[in-house]
């Protein structure tokens, strides 16, 4: 059981951020899914193939750390356990977005099989949570997309339980998973990912 | 004859598809035309020549399956009968839209005469209805451009004949034509195109 | 003298084209100027220097077809001469819009000296009035940028009584000059040289 | 001791400068930060870290030359001295913005090291305070990034001193630094500079 309240606001934060991140073009066909989480066992996110700048009352349902829906009939998106394995990993996170743009798709697709995208040398690095300085390097693995989940999840876990200080990933063709304290910190990473992935790819055009 | 208020509904979709299409610049200068299934006889479109940014009133006439106006003294579009063949050939469209960006003319323009563009490994290929996994491909045929629209619709009925799973077509230095079961299908086509469009291109930049 | 409510119409006119053109990108940082004609005589022009998405009561005068300022004290565009020549040129031409993008400004310098900017086989180009199919070409003259305006002034009108069918140019690394016979033709002309010029621009890019 | 009611129009500029910063993408993430002078002493400035599209009473202190703050205990942004700098050197300066856009950052990488982008016949070059024709050349010194403030800070008086008619610099990876006279002449430079941006880079694409 969890408490009305707490969901209403999980809800809510999702709602927003799905208008914001549709209109930036991030979230474009139905695609991408969001959560927050309610407590330690309940997440709060969105139904499967929604309108993402359109979410209203009855677009985000309940599921438990197993991905199981909770006092809802709906049908939570096919990327659930991805989300719950961001929020058993780290206790301290309270949201997970995932979306899809153009230069996180483009970009993912242009890196190497089993190499990393790495940034470094960028001011906006000092966006993500725990990052003082543009001296170091964010790490941005780039897992195979697939439409088994549990074979990404388990690959999503394992490979930040050994990086937890990274602050997300690219599946290839795909899209970024991200995830921060707060619904607003979150929004933050999305921000600064898409900037910077737009910079590496800028670089590339104006290099090749 | 046709029941009116389902003509008003179809209507006013296309006046708010208009909008969106137009705020996204995949309509620009009076270009594009679109439009929605009253009856198995008839089909709500846009009159010629029009903003499609300000749709309103006085817009959206109605033609038949052979594409001539019904109780309308209006001019419809030169393109008519692009969309009628869409209806003709499938029972369950309810909604064509023709939009004219400027990542359909420039991709359509660079691929090679008789070739298709041909999607593959994009997990937004699942916004197209029927599609669930990224690992097929998506085909999209590009017919020259022409001022002869009876010839053009003559070969978009045979290609979609022998295709029937394929989502729409390109018109080379032209645009896009795409449907769905209903105007909210059919956007969500219309931006995963786009999407399509813009991660090709976009690879093509940096590789060049 | 002229009517008044000829001044108002006009000046209303260039008040909400601003604000389109300024939302697009197409008149940044102050630049561009704007003209509506009031009558055989007399021109509604944009003040010199006026941020361009928000002009109000007070950014508009009349001049007349010499360029002088009638019934005003403001300092008019120092570009002024440039729309006098188009009215006088063209006695069916209501509307002459100047503006500033991103892409007029990077395409006019790409072009060598002395060459024009041909665009052909694109549907777009019956956008531009008295264009009915795509198989023509339309051509864009490049004039070298100065500030001696009634060089320019000149040079144009030269241009244009040869070529009276072609519906605008480029001032290097400056921008674009085009007209219509209503400020709604005008607007239309811009919004399908602003594609074609994306156009053009993307298709180098993605062969460079 | 400073005037309360400069403190208020002060920190409004600010407050409606990050609005429209931040709906360019100018200011993506938290990131950038914006000052106003006051009076002689004191300057009004963006607190550390807030979200510059979101900016309300409470976002915006007061410090002194030396970059102190004055009857506040919030934490002044980490960069004040790089703005304290620029009003001390111009006494004619009412406004400094510092912007982190894709463009500033991608070209500023692309600038070899103890180079300057220097920018020539471009006639938007006009909109810098101070500048009438296009045939001169606006020089933007790229200085290196450093987490060490003070030292950036020297850096930039010792070349402004030497170059005061210029209008502004980059950090490499960073972002941009302008001023004006008032916020709207420092608006108009941020545009200005970032249309020129756009024009290097776009030239850079399709000459690579």
């Amino acid at each position: 059981m969890f408490e009305v309240t707490r969901y209403a606001t999980a809800a809510q934060s999702i709602v927003e951020a799905g208008r914001l991140l549709y209109e930036r073009g991030w979230s474009p066909a139905t695609s991408s899914n969001y959560s927050a989480r309610i407590d330690s066992n309940h997440v709060a996110i969105t139904v499967s193939g929604r309108h993402k700048g359109q979410l209203g009352a009855g677009d985000v349902m309940v599921v438990d750390m197993e991905g199981l829906p909770v006092q809802s009939n709906a049908k939570a998106s096919a990327e659930t356990l991805l989300h719950t394995v961001v929020y058993q990993l780290f206790p301290d996170v309270g949201a997970v977005l995932h979306t899809h743009s153009v230069k996180a798709t483009v970009l993912s697709r242009l890196i190497a099989p089993g190499a990393a995208l790495e940034l470094e040398d960028y001011e906006l690095q000092k966006a993500f949570s725990g990052v003082a300085t543009h001296e170091g390097v964010v790490s941005v693995p780039v897992f195979d997309n697939t439409q088994d989940i549990p074979a990404l999840a388990a690959q999503s876990r394992d490979w930040f339980s050994a990086h937890p200080e990274q602050p997300g990933y690219l599946i290839r063709g795909h899209g970024l998973y991200t995830w921060g304290a707060t619904m607003a910190d979150c929004l933050r990473h999305i921000e600064a990912f898409e900037f910077l992935f737009e910079c590496e790819l800028e670089t590339m055009r104006v290099r090749s």
